[in-house]
């Protein structure tokens, strides 16, 4: 950490300051420079509480040099983590997982039919939400805990495993009961009672980044569940706050290889969020696998044209097809493969 | 609405986008152009399921042209809410309402003193945190029920009104039991199960608007808490994201008049949250009240250097004092007044 | 400046680090810490080539602690700049300078009516464009040196000052002969060699800053124009750009006083362009004089809807004259005047 | 386009506004709502003024429905522009470019044996800047028309295309003289007599997209070149200003689709300016192709701790060629191919 001083702090004000971080049991070591003295904190643990030295009279700026979070981060653990669900798919490795289905969970059939073709054209984990947090309150929310058992139902019969969200803490119980994987959704990133339950639920946790989230918060967010012995947790990219609106978020998949340096967690993206547009999912699919991802969740509909939300940037199934395709070449381009076929449906659990 | 046709789409395509309109119960009305054409959907009664239309084959853009909220739109009422507190403080009328405290309540000390400083400086609610919400999982968290409880010693030796904020559901019936005013921050600000749950308090809420929230989504956020029956909402503008460092975020205080002419309900700005940084504290804090912001929510701490949170943004006490008279003085400028101040203690309920 | 070490710097990459800045005739001053270690660089006189330092092995991040810039900041002058114009007009010193006019100038009786009425309001320099950047080819580029010689003519006829856009470096010259500010338009804010020509012109620059520039850029912007010479720099905040679509910009008020402590130049704010809608121009030209700007430049026209360029962000003339009462007002509030009107018509030059 | 009007307008608003749609010559077709009224303009031919119809009493926005740019778009042009330069590279077909070189052009031997690497790595056009614009104007501006002169040199000894940068109308000749490809950077993509003088040029132009321009203003800025009889533009995506500080821009991949779909134009990557970070530009460059750009553009420097500029993001000779080899491979992927190698060197013109 490094406090810099305003270039008219008087040699009392870095005095201070020096005391202070001896006061809170480092080192200091003052920098002089032509414009400003800075004052070196020597020894930083990442307990320091910052805001103390800002206080102080005379200085300008406190720049963090130490992050903030420390089991997500690399330098707590040098390889990275893999998460191994029930059906055998491995979150992490060389493999690419790839996570589809619809966004909401609307019936019975819908979700069952869905879960066939997914399996078919290769996916292993089948995305669907039971519990739906929506801008509006005058929009559909979900089937709600029919909906789990829906999407449960589906795994018995294909062997997909699950991922699907939870939006409170009381949520994460009953998600935990049904799921492979507990979503929490970029609107609650930073719901910290919730990404305490869900560190305690014992399941992997599939987090996305927040509309306008930091990779800092993000990776720090990551940290609350891993703080609570949870050490399952995917991050996802779907996109952040742009001022364009060409499309309904800015994919930033610049993110998938800076976390990969900083952290040891897997990344995966989501093209129909980070978009909004069924057009761009595939291109957008294939550059995140370029890029690094370690697998993709995207919405399918078998009707896209009366799906419940998000009709609008759901593919088709053929276009599923088309994206399990290129992405497989993509991966084997960069020495990856998609993960392995799930065994036929005889064998399924 | 407008669902805007790709230019070569064929009339086969406007006719369904014509049928489907009419399916939902809607008139259409096609509006050929030199480039495209597109199809007016006649009667929108704020329903109607855009994501269906926009996955139609051959529309590029559906356009929004009636408001996604209701209740707390100026069309719905037309005059100004205005929320009355226990101890006669009136928030949305032409009073200006100047909440003040630490960030967090810190010991029973602090946070008595604190209030009786800020009364006496003119101030009639006072803010404080016993539930903080934390980037970091290794921050101080606040002290619970306990700051709670210190809370409400203040309001019973100063009559000062309390707001203070809840973070999750079951908080919300706690911190119902001792506070005026229930406190959303910025990062729960689409918790939806917070926000239903504040709804039903029987309290006034203070809803703060997210780091990257739309206007739109602001409203549509109050507007869970109206729906479930409540109308006492305050809003409150503490700043964006934005891609300059020099301060925390971007006060965008454009979005007081925006509010003001989209909804009846009253909106204050935060100067402290909003930049950061205590020397732009003051002048931000006029700027707010002379943009037409019915209050300020400020964080004020006897000792900055000691605090246990956000030292660097609060203000010393004398600087209150300065604040109180530069805004009063703005206030009477534009024709309004600040909040009475409160009889004298032994009048306190 | 400080150089971070990655976690696993070698010691020989630190010390490479070290015979670096050495080399480049610095002082060393390694800090090491728990996580990593970091390098400050001692007597940084602000040639200091980061870039060098940043692609060394092991380097992690090189964090600027000097600023950039060096003759617009407050450690180089201490006294605030002021700009005096011929009618008399001084910008940055305690009066508050109100600039007005129509966005282009149209016709002879167009801009000396404008101009006829803004004086009498009270304002005392005249804004109007002859050259026009616009997005489109296909829009309205205005009269060139015609439109120059009508805005010469008002400044004749009523004493106003006048400000108008250059667009090219040839243009400054032209611009020059006729405008007692010229102004450089936010597209234009990072076109250096017409920054340069401009800081050879002889006269006051009005410096808008660019639609998504740090602090920092319009600072060091500005700079180009002293490096030439000319230290008579008006800064203008008018707006940057945003995710939300209810305003044109993000008015960004705050920058008004970061600026103001960080150089000694004046600063002003264009509430017109700054926010795209005339009914919000009023609030926030006051909040804007009410976070201190030195001035106001505001769009106003005689017949908003038949305007060629901008006119829903246009004033009606009595919407200024309001404009200007309750901007005075503030101004007092806050212990400054506006600009003294001007000397009876008979009396100008 | 849209006129939506508020929803307090009178019957009279409306009457003016189609009134005024009508005096434009237009025709103007209401659709009443339960919110509003909103009227449509039919025949739009892409010269309306919005502003005019804006400042209407009981307007509250227009929306636009057609596009505001001509021969740029799809509709104009419904195949591919395909340019070809004099050393066989053709750019916008189905093979994909490579451009590499240093930042700036820095001595002879730098540039000379930089071209020979990048042309045996494979690389068909070498960048180097001779005319730099710098944020501030004491860093190193370039070697100017010496610089050029040593590029043209370069292109004798190898047969590589050269681009390279112009930063104001009159450099735009020299440049011509010179270059294969004139470069327009993202500080001048607003830089309208820039613009011009490249669409009179004659020469290819490659233009950036601006650090906050939205897509709509980069095809106009593109439009700008085209208006002036020179189709043979290049678009880049370069990367956009964003909150995070992790990377120095926020590379927009999604541009690219999203343009390939509005225009006929080509459009490159640029992962050096994009992401700033070396260790970034492999996955990056991956990302751009698999995403469908039709070439990157990369910074390489034989020696980056010694660059004079932009050293930490510039990739090693050997780092080159492995981008090169994945790049090639992502291409077949997605059934393309990089540009087929140079003649050797005996051959080249």
């Amino acid at each position: 950490m490094l406090v810099v001083m305003a270039h008219n702090a008087s040699p009392e004000d870095v005095q201070v300051v020096v005391d202070t971080i001896r006061e809170m049991g480092y080192e200091a070591a003052p920098i002089p420079g032509k414009q400003r003295t800075a004052v070196g904190l020597v020894g930083n643990d990442g307990n320091v509480d910052a805001s103390r030295l800002e206080a102080l009279p005379g200085v300008l700026q406190v720049i963090h040099v130490s992050q903030p979070y420390k089991q997500v981060s690399r330098e707590w653990r040098e390889e990275p983590t893999v998460i191994e669900l029930a059906n055998g798919t491995r979150i992490g490795g060389n493999e690419v997982v790839m996570m589809a289905g619809p966004c909401s969970v609307e019936s019975e059939a819908q979700i069952l039919g869905m879960a066939q073709q997914i399996r078919d054209a290769g996916a292993t984990v089948l995305r669907g939400g039971a519990f739906k947090p929506r801008s509006s309150p005058y929009s559909f929310q979900g089937m709600a805990e029919a909906g789990l058992r829906l999407l449960a139902r589906a795994r018995d019969e294909t062997g997909l495993a699950i991922v699907t969200e939870a939006i409170d803490p009381e949520g994460v119980d009953i998600v935990a009961q049904y799921a492979d994987i507990i979503q929490i959704g970029a609107r609650n990133m930073q719901n910290f009672s919730l990404l305490r339950r869900a560190g305690r639920s014992g399941r992997p946790v599939l987090l996305k980044r927040g509309i306008a989230a930091t990779i800092n918060e993000l990776l720090l967010s990551a940290e609350y569940i891993l703080a609570e012995g949870n050490g399952q947790v995917i991050l996802c990219e779907r996109g952040v706050r742009s001022f364009d609106t060409h499309t309904r978020n800015l994919l930033d998949l610049t993110a998938i290889p800076v976390v990969k340096a900083l952290s040891h967690l897997p990344i995966i993206a989501d093209p129909s969020h980070g978009t909004g547009l069924r057009s761009k999912v595939i291109p957008m699919g294939r550059a995140a696998v370029a890029a690094g991802a370690d697998g993709l969740i995207v919405e399918v509909h078998p009707d896209p044209e009366h799906a419940l939300s998000d009709g609008a940037q759901s593919l088709y199934p053929p276009q599923f097809e088309e994206l399990m395709t290129q992405v497989g070449e993509i991966a084997r381009a960069i020495g990856r493969e998609l993960t392995p076929r799930l065994p036929s449906p005889t064998h399924a659990r």
